[in-house]
C-alpha cells in the first residue's frame, strides 16, 4: 500500500529525510534523547506540570500552496500550537512534527518548510524531538504537537474568569480574516493584513509575564474569532460577557482598507479566524500592571469588555445597543 | 478555505464531535486538565522522564477503508504509537488524536473508530487528553501522539546492544506482510494472518517486565521488518548482528499457508512490515529469566540471533550460509 514519491525525495528516502532534518535541529539540556529512537525522552523541570497541544493543518483546508510560501508555512505550522501553550501561561519546550508529503512536492519545498519550522522553534526555545514522515496520495498534511511546562499555580485556564473582570486582547483583530477575504476574491493585499494569516507570532513573552505575575484569571488564544473564543472562557468559567465593539483594536491597514466602507465589517473582527492573539480576563485593579507587562514585551493590549454574571456573550456599541453578529466563529466543518 | 462536511457531522459540528468523544473518555489521577482547554495538563510521576512518540496513518497509504473496519482501525491507530513507548521499556499514559475527516465519512464510522481507539486506550490505561478535528478534501488522516513515563535507569534505548548478546523477538513475524500480500491479490485470508495487520497488540506488559528487571540491553518495535529494525539497534549500538533465519518464529497460519511453497518466503518474515512485535537484545546469562518474564505475560519469545562486533546485519542459515534478502524493510517512500 506504499505510494510512489517525487524522485529527489524517493532517492533520499524516509530515513534520509529524517537525518537531514535532525542535523538542523537546535536542542537544550532537557532533551535526553531526541529524534532517532522509538520515542523521545525529556525531563520535566522539578515541580512543573506537562502541557500538551496538537494541531493538524491540511492543504486546501487550512492553507493553500499558492498563498503560503513553504518557509512561512513551516513557521505557522509550529506557531499555532505554541500559541496554545502560551494561552495556558506556559513555556513551550518540545515539538513533534508529522508530514504526509504528496508526490509533486519538491525537496526544496521541504527544506524551506523545515527552515521556517526550525526558525520558529529556535525563536521560542522549542526543540523538535520527533515526528513521522510518509507519502500522501493527495494533499500535504502537517500535524504538530507542542509540549510545554509550568508550575501548577501559574497555569492559566479558561475557567477562572469572574464577573467584573476586564476582558483584554493583545495586538489587533480581524486582519487575517480580512486578508483571507481579499485573497479569496483575488485582490492585492498589503503585507500587514497578511502577517497574521501567513506568519502569526505566538504571544509567548506576554503570556508568561501575565502568568508569572498572576494577573490573568482566564486566557485563550484567539483562533476562531474573539466572540467564539471568549465564549469558551465564558462557558468554562460559568459567566457571560459584554464585548464593546467600538473598543476592538484594529490595525492601521484594516482601518485604511475599510475606510471607504459604509459600515466597518465587525463580523471579521468578532468572528473571523486566525488572529492568534491572546484574550484574557483580569481584575480591574490590575490594569496598570497589565499595560506594563505588555509594554515590556513590545506589544499592545486593549480592554475590550467586561465579564458579566448573566449567561451569554453580547457585542455592544458604546451607547449600549446590541451589535447583531454571526457567533459560530470559524467552524472547520461548515 | 473551509470545506463542506457530511450532513450528520456538519449538524454535530467540531465542538459537538469533541464533546461526544470527551464524554466517552476514561481518565486517571495524573490528568489535571484533559480535553477542553488550549492544552492538556498532566503530572509526570516523581523521578520519571517523559517519553513521546507520534505516528500518522493515511488512508490508501497505511490503511484501506475496504480492509480495515473502523473499530479495528481505531484500535490500531493507537496501538502503533503505544508500541513505540513499550519499545522504550516505558509505561504509556496519555494520548492525543487528530482526525482529518472526508465528507463521505459517516458519523457511525467515527463512533466505531472512537470505540476502538478508546478500548485500546482503556486496555493500556492510556487517557485521551486532547487532539484536533478538521474536514479533509480527500483521504481520512489519523495522527496520534502517545506520551509515557519511566524511571531514567529503566528506559531501554536502541543503543545498548553489546557483542555476544542474544537477539530476541516476541510473538511471530511475517503474518502481517503475508496477510497484506494475500489481501492485495484478492485472496481469502485467515483471521490469524490478519490480526497483526488489522489489530496488532502492543507488547506493553512484557516490555515493562524486561525493563524493570534490567534484562533488555536494547529494544525496538518491529514495524519495518526485523532486518531493518534490528539494523537500527545495530547502527545505534555500533555493533552488527547475525539473524538465524531457521529460528525465526512463524505462526501456524503462516506455516500452513506456505507449506506447499518450494521455498519459505523469508523475505516477508525478515523485511515485511507491521509485525509490531518487540526485538530486544540481552546478555546470554539471562535466557531463563527472559523466558520467565514472557511466560508471565502469556507471550512467546524466541532467540533469533547473536549481536556481533563486525558491522552489518547478516541473515544466515543453520549451516552458516548467507540468506540473500532485500534489506530496506517497508520504505513508505518507495
Amino acid at each position: 500500500m506504499t505510494h510512489s514519491y517525487s524522485s529527489a525525495l524517493a532517492t533520499l528516502g524516509e530515513f534520509g529525510l529524517i537525518s537531514r532534518i535532525s542535523a538542523a535541529v537546535f536542542t537544550h539540556g532537557s532533551v535526553i534523547t531526541g529524534i532517532g529512537d522509538d520515542a523521545a525522552v525529556t525531563t520535566i523541570s522539578k515541580g512543573m506540570q506537562l502541557l500538551t497541544s496538537t494541531d493538524m493543518l491540511l492543504e486546501d483546508v487550512h492553507f493553500r500552496r499558492s498563498w503560503h510560501d513553504p518557509y512561512r508555512l513551516g513557521r505557522k505550522s509550529l506557531a499555532v500550537s505554541i500559541s496554545d501553550i502560551a494561552a495556558m501561561g506556559s513555556l513551550p519546550r518540545w515539538a513533534l512534527l508529522s508530514l504526509a508529503i504528496p508526490s509533486d512536492l519538491s525537496l526544496d519545498f521541504i527544506d524551506d518548510f523545515m527552515r521556517g519550522f526550525l526558525a520558529m522553534a529556535s525563536e521560542n526555545q522549542v526543540v523538535l524531538i520527533g515526528g513521522d514522515t510518509c507519502s500522501s496520495r493527495s494533499a500535504l498534511v502537517v500535524s504538530v504537537t507542542v509540549m510545554g511546562e509550568q508550575y501548577t499555580d501559574r497555569i492559566v485556564r479558561r475557567s477562572g474568569a469572574v464577573p467584573g473582570d476586564d476582558i483584554w486582547v493583545t495586538g489587533t483583530l480581524g486582519d487575517a480574516a480580512l486578508g483571507l477575504k481579499l485573497l479569496e476574491s483575488g485582490e492585492t493585499v498589503s503585507n500587514e493584513l497578511l502577517t497574521g494569516l501567513l506568519d502569526p507570532e505566538p504571544r509567548v513573552p506576554v503570556a508568561l509575564l501575565l502568568a508569572e505575575a498572576g494577573l490573568a484569571t482566564a486566557m485563550i488564544d484567539v483562533s476562531d474569532g474573539i466572540l467564539a473564543d471568549y465564549g469558551h472562557i465564558a462557558e468554562q468559567s460559568g459567566v457571560g460577557g459584554s464585548i464593546h465593539i467600538d473598543n476592538l483594536p484594529l490595525s492601521a491597514s484594516f482601518k485604511q482598507y475599510t475606510a471607504g466602507f459604509s459600515v466597518i465589517p465587525y463580523q471579521l473582527v468578532l468572528s473571523g479566524g486566525e488572529d492568534y492573539e491572546l484574550c484574557f480576563t483580569a481584575h480591574s485593579t490590575n490594569r496598570e500592571k497589565i499595560v506594563d507587562c505588555a509594554k515590556k514585551c513590545g506589544i499592545d493590549v486593549t480592554r475590550i469588555g467586561i465579564v458579566t454574571s448573566c449567561s451569554g456573550v453580547a457585542a455592544v456599541h458604546r451607547d449600549g445597543s446590541s451589535y447583531i453578529v454571526q457567533t459560530d466563529g470559524f467552524n472547520h466543518f461548515k
